[in-house]
C-alpha cells in the first residue's frame, strides 16, 4: 500500500495533491490515504451552512488574478467564482473621520504624507524585488533584513506618523501579526511572492477580487468525494515511525497506517504534535518551534439590508481605531444580493485582547464600531452574527498562516521544504507563490506529490516544479506605476530639496541685493 | 487515585515537585505518578558515565549562591558540590589576541570602551530593576521594551563596536539565542530574575560557581529511587482529556492514567505535542507556539593534563571569533584533578551552522580553536571528546531554556502559569527566580505542587509561593558597585563633557586673550 498521511489540519493542500496525484497513482496501481485530524475536511477553509447565512466562509475565502492553480482546480471541480461587491466607495476611518480611498492608500491633503505613502509602497516593492521567491535566505541583504523587525524597517522608511500607522495596518491585515513580531526579510518576501503591495492588498485585480459561489469549503469537500473513502476524518496523527521498510503512521485512535511515503500538509508548528522515530534532524526540530500561527477572528455581521450602499459605500473599509475590534472589512453580501453582510477581521493584538469575551460581547462591540465608522445607526441592528476564532482550534493553531519572527528565515528557512527521509512537506507555508493563501496550498500540495513521484522514478526532477498557465477567466492586469509615483521624492527628500532651493534662492537674492545696493559692482 | 502526569521531558522539575509533595500526599493517602517521555530521568540535566570521563554533565550542571532551592534539595539527597576551578587567569580572545579578564568584562586601554562597558552593565541592571520578576508584563515600559529586540536595545545603549559585540556574546551565552531574536523586555527580565548582570555571568559568587560531585543527574535519579516505581519511563503523553470527573492521560504506548490533577513540567513548546480535550483556550494555544527553545551544543574536551594551568590560565575563556565553534569555556577537570577537561558551549548560530558536521569534525574544529586561543599546541591532542546537541532531542527541543521573541511577553506572558482546568504548569520556564536553570525548575515544581494542594484545600493560598531561606553552605555576597562605576559618564556623556569643557575653555581663553590685548577693558 502506498500512503499519503495528511496528519490532518490543513487538509486542503493534501486533498489537492491527492486529487492531482490520484490519476497517476491509480495508473501505477498505488493507493493513497488521507488522514484528517478534525471531523471535517478543509483545514483553514471552512464553509458553514445554516438558514441565517445560507453559506459562509469562516476561513480562507478570497481568490484573485495570478492565483491560477486554485482557480484551475475550482473550475475542474465545477465551483464557480464571483466578484466581491465594489460598487461605490471604500473608506478609511481614523480620528473620528471617514475619508474615501481610491486604491490601497488613504487620501491626504498633506503633500508630505502623500510622498511618504508613495515612498513606502515603492520602497517595499523595490526591496521585495531583490528577494528570490524560492530562496529568500539567499537575497543579497537576507541576513541584514532578517535581523530587523518590520517595525524597525517601517521606522526607517516612513517619515510621518500617519504612514507608519498605516504601514502597521498593512502588516496586521496581510499577516495577522504585529510589525514588531515579524522579520522584515520575511514580510518583504511574503508581499513579493504575492505579487507586490498592490496585488496583495487590492480587491479589484488583487488577492481579494473574488469568492467562490457556495463557499471555498466545497473544493475540499468535492475532492473528498472523488477520493471515495480514502479520506479518514478524526485521525490526528500522533507518531511517524521511519525505522522500518515501510513508514508507520499511528493516529490518536490507535490505528496504524503503513506506506512508502508520507506527505505532511500541516503548518510547521503543528508538526510538533507528532512523535518521530527516529527523531527529526536538529535544525528541523528547531525550525518547527519557531513558526507561530497568526491571530485572527473572522467575523460576519448580517443585516436586513445592505444599508451602507445607500450612502454610496461598497462595504470595504479600513478602521484605524484601537477601540474598534475590526480593522478591515469587505462586503459579504451574496452575489444575488441576498443575506446582506459585512465581513470584518479582528486582527492580531485585538484578537488576543478580545479572545476572552463572549460571542455576544464581540458582536455588540463590532456593530458599535461599524455604526461609528459608517455614521449609520442601522449598523447597530444586525440580524445575525457569525465568527470564527482560529486560535481556538488546536489543529489550526491560528490563521491565516505562520509568521517568521526575526532571525529565523535566514538561519533555518532553507530547510522548510527539505524532506526528512520519506516525509515530504506540503502546506501553504512551504509555497513560493501566494504562500499563506489557498493558492499556496495547491502549489505546495502538487509540488510535494510530484516530489514523491520523482522519488519513485515516475517523473524527472525537472517536472517537480511546474509553472501554471494563466487562468483565462481571471486574467491579471499589471499595476502600472506612473512617472510621478516612480520619481517623486520621499518626504525627507522633498525637505532636502526645499532647503537646498531655499538656500540657493537666498544666496541669489542676497547677491542681487548686494548688486542693487551697489556695494559690489557686477563688473 | 491522585495523579501527577509529568508528560515527560523536563522531568527534573517534576521529580522535585514529586519529592517535596510526596510526604504531604502520602499523609493524605494520595498517590502520584510521574510520566517521563524518555528512557531516563533528568530532563535537561543528564550525567553520562564511562571510563574516559568517569562522569560528566552534558546538560544543566552549574549552581551558585542565591540558588537556594536546588542547593537545599541536593543536600537533602546527599549530593555534594564543589567550586569550579578558578585559580589563575580567565582570558578573552579576540582579533588574534588573548587578554586577561578580571571579572565579567574584558579589559581595555581605551577609556571610551571602558566607559561604554561600564554603562552597558549599569544600564542593563537599572532597566532590570524596573521589571517585577513575577509580572514582567506589568513593568512600566513593558510594551515599549517588548516591541524591541535586544539588538535594538544594544544599539541604543552601546556606543562602541567592541561593547556591542561583547553584549552579543552576553546574550548568546546566557540564553543561547541571538540579540535580534529575543525581546528586550524578556532578556532584561531574565537577567534580573537571576540577580543581575554580575550574578548571572560570574563564576565566583555567580551562577557558575559550583558543580555537583558525581553529576547533577544524580538529583533526579535519587528522587526516582525515593518515588519507588511511581516514575514511568518511555511514556510520552499524547493526550489529556479533561471532559470527565477524572483527568485521563494517555501515553504513546496506549496506557491510560486517571487522576484528579495533572502537573505539566515540560517546556511550553513541548506541550504542543499533546492533544487536548477540550481544546486549550485560544491564547494558551497560541502562547505555546511562541516560545522556542534556544540552541546549544555542550562539549567537553579531555586532555592528558590540564596544560593550560601551566600558562597560568584557569580554563575559563571567552572566544570572540566567528571561526571558533565554541564561544565560552570553563575548566571541567574533576575536583581531585583527574580527567582534565575543558567544557565549551557551541552557541546559537554556530550550533545551527555546525549541526550537520560529524562529532569528529566538531572535535577537530574545537581543539584547533582552543590551540589558537590558548597559544598552546597541546590543545590539538585531546584524549577524549563528549558532546550533546540538545536540539536533537525531540523531548527537549533545545537548551538551555525557551526564549521570548519580541511582542510575546507583553501580549501572552501573563498566562504562562495560569492553570487550564486541572492542568497546572511547572517547568523552569514558569519560574520567577533563576528561570532557565535547575533552581527555577525546583521553584516551579514546588509551587505547582502547592497550587494543587491549595486547590485540594490542604494549604492556604498564601502558602503557594514560599520564600526559600539562604543556603548556609553557599552564601551569596553582594556585588557592590564602586563610586566610579555608578557615576562615571557614558562614552557619549564623556564626549559631551569634553566638548563642553573645550568650549568653555576656549571662551575663557578667548576672553583672557581679549583682556590681555586690551581690546576690552575688564571693567
Amino acid at each position: 500500500m502506498w500512503l499519503i498521511a495528511a496528519t490532518g489540519f490543513n487538509a486542503l493542500s493534501l486533498f489537492l495533491l491527492g486529487l492531482s496525484a490520484a490519476k497517476l497513482l491509480s495508473e501505477a496501481g498505488l493507493s493513497v490515504v488521507v488522514l484528517e485530524a478534525r471531523d471535517r475536511v478543509g483545514g483553514r477553509t471552512f464553509t458553514i451552512r445554516n438558514d441565517k447565512v445560507n453559506y459562509v466562509d469562516v476561513g480562507g475565502s478570497y481568490v484573485g488574478p495570478t492565483q491560477n492553480r486554485i482557480l484551475r482546480l475550482a473550475k475542474e471541480l465545477g465551483v464557480e467564482n464571483y466578484k466581491v461587491y465594489v460598487e461605490g466607495h471604500m473608506f478609511h476611518y481614523k480620528g473620528g473621520k471617514s475619508q474615501n480611498i481610491a486604491d490601497i492608500c488613504p487620501s491626504t491633503w498633506n503633500p508630505f504624507v502623500y510622498l511618504d505613502y508613495n515612498n513606502f509602497w515603492r520602497t517595499m516593492d523595490k526591496m521585495g524585488k531583490e528577494i528570490p521567491v524560492d530562496a529568500p535566505w539567499d537575497a543579497p541583504h537576507a541576513e541584514e533584513w532578517d535581523k530587523m523587525t518590520m517595525k524597525e524597517l517601517i521606522n526607517k522608511i516612513c517619515w510621518t506618523k500617519a504612514v507608519r500607522d498605516f504601514a502597521t495596518v498593512f502588516v496586521n491585515v496581510n499577516v495577522t501579526s504585529e510589525p514588531h513580531q515579524v522579520s522584515a526579510l520575511w514580510f518583504l518576501w511574503y508581499v513579493r511572492q504575492c505579487g507586490g503591495t498592490f496585488r496583495i492588498f487590492s480587491i479589484t485585480n488583487g488577492g481579494q477580487e473574488r469568492k467562490f459561489k457556495g463557499g471555498s469549503g466545497q473544493i475540499s469537500e468535492k475532492i473528498m468525494e472523488r477520493l471515495k473513502g480514502r479520506v479518514k476524518l478524526e485521525r490526528p496523527v500522533v507518531s511517524i515511525d521511519q525505522t522500518g521498510d515501510d513508514v508507520l503512521v499511528e493516529t490518536l485512535n490507535h490505528e496504524i497506517y503503513e506506506g512508502k511515503y508520507v506527505i505532511s500538509a500541516i503548518p510547521p508548528i503543528l508538526t510538533t504534535k507528532i512523535h518521530y522515530k527516529p527523531e527529526l534532524p536538529p535544525n528541523r526540530n528547531q525550525l518547527i518551534q519557531r513558526l507561530p500561527m497568526g491571530s485572527v477572528i473572522k467575523t460576519m455581521m448580517y443585516y436586513r439590508e445592505a444599508f451602507w450602499r445607500r450612502k454610496g459605500y461598497c462595504g470595504s473599509f479600513i478602521i484605524e481605531d484601537e477601540e474598534s475590534p475590526v480593522g478591515i472589512t469587505i462586503d459579504d453580501t451574496k452575489p444575488d444580493g441576498t443575506f446582506p453582510a459585512i465581513m470584518g477581521f479582528i486582527l492580531t493584538r485585538k484578537a488576543i485582547k478580545l479572545a476572552h469575551l463572549s460571542k455576544e460581547e464581540r458582536k455588540k462591540k463590532i456593530s458599535e464600531a461599524y455604526a461609528k465608522a459608517l455614521g449609520m445607526k442601522e449598523a447597530l441592528q444586525p440580524v445575525h452574527y457569525e465568527e470564527k476564532d482560529w486560535a481556538m482550534e488546536q489543529y489550526s493553531g491560528g490563521c491565516y498562516t505562520a509568521y517568521f519572527p526575526p532571525g529565523i528565515m535566514h538561519s533555518y528557512g532553507r530547510i522548510i521544504r527539505q524532506p526528512v527521509d520519506r516525509i515530504y512537506f506540503a502546506g501553504t507555508e512551504t509555497a513560493t507563490q501566494w504562500s499563506g493563501y489557498m493558492e499556496g496550498a495547491v502549489q505546495a500540495g502538487e509540488r510535494a506529490a510530484r516530489e514523491v513521484l520523482h522519488s519513485m522514478g515516475k517523473i524527472s526532477k525537472s517536472e517537480i516544479w511546474m509553472p501554471e498557465p494563466e487562468s483565462k477567466d481571471v486574467p491579471a492586469r499589471p499595476f502600472p506605476s506612473t512617472f510621478w509615483e516612480r520619481n517623486l521624492p520621499s518626504a525627507p527628500g522633498l525637505l532636502c530639496l526645499l532647503s537646498c532651493t531655499l538656500c540657493l534662492t537666498s544666496v541669489a537674492a542676497a547677491g542681487l541685493l548686494v548688486c542693487k545696493k551697489g556695494l559690489v559692482s557686477p563688473n
